[in-house]
């Protein structure tokens, strides 16, 4: 994407642009550490877009994410029409797109299913209404800050880190 | 939408929730304070979804964003499916949805573009390639912060402030 819809943001007085590795080392530590996500989805039916901020646990190589089966993140997230998933802030932003794999609850092992709970507070498998866990693996990410890192900002491209490839 | 989705947020130690004028008044100053919000729309070719930051201005009514006319975001704005707009924190939400209404940024009353420039600090008026206004009216807005917030998290529905009407 060589997209300019980002130029809309104002440059003011920022740093120089981060090299690509401590953008990927930032990214990381960021998956790590956050816990809450904006989760973009489309209604495979009317195409409308949806967005919902949800808990997430990064592995190293995936977000899990847990929502209602019925709901319109969750039917947007198993309707084959992939995610887009914002992290960070507005002006220090990750954004993830990603194939989406439904888990049951019942299906997930117990161990990343009590990490997830631990993590987020949150216990999918216990819940009154049916859950749905959703495994994103992530295709590409971005990461930038302001205008002067749109250039550059793939971390990640069909699946691989771009500082361990290029 | 009485989605269970959101119950995926950890509750936490978290104060009561906040009574609906109180709401409203939260969700305008910030809708007046903020300069950056998330801008999801769907590709209406692909049915894919699509997430980026944006900067806008508020003028009590109606939000101002501006982007490529040939972005993705662009593209999914003009579209007709609508978007959904997320401000504020994961954990202080204002989520809106509304229609969409392009326009072209010879057309916008120039103090009105003059005041998105000086506010945002980009002008759209003035990029190497073409860019477009679009004016979102929100119908829906809602705002939570926990979990026992999401109960009475509609502030505006229909177009009008919950707040002046119950």
């Amino acid at each position: 994407m060589t997209s300019t819809e980002d130029e809309c943001r104002p440059a003011g007085s920022v740093p120089p642009p981060r090299a690509t590795a401590d953008r990927v080392r930032d990214t990381q530590a960021l998956l790590a550490r956050e816990v809450d996500c904006w989760v973009a989805t489309a209604d495979p039916v009317t195409g409308a877009p949806h967005l919902v901020p949800l808990s997430f646990v990064w592995d190293g190589s995936s977000i899990l994410l847990a929502t209602g089966e019925r709901s319109i993140a969750g039917r947007g997230l198993a309707s084959g029409n992939g995610v887009r998933i914002g992290l960070g802030a507005t002006r220090d932003v990750v954004m993830v797109d990603g194939s989406v794999e439904a888990v049951p609850t019942g299906e997930l092992d117990p161990a990343e299913a009590d990490r997830f709970a631990r993590r987020t507070g949150f216990d999918p498998r216990q819940t009154t209404s049916p859950y749905l866990f959703f495994r994103v693996v992530p295709s590409r990410i971005q990461a930038w800050r302001e205008e002067n890192e749109l250039q550059g900002r793939d971390v990640m491209r069909d699946g691989r880190w771009v500082a361990l490839t290029e």
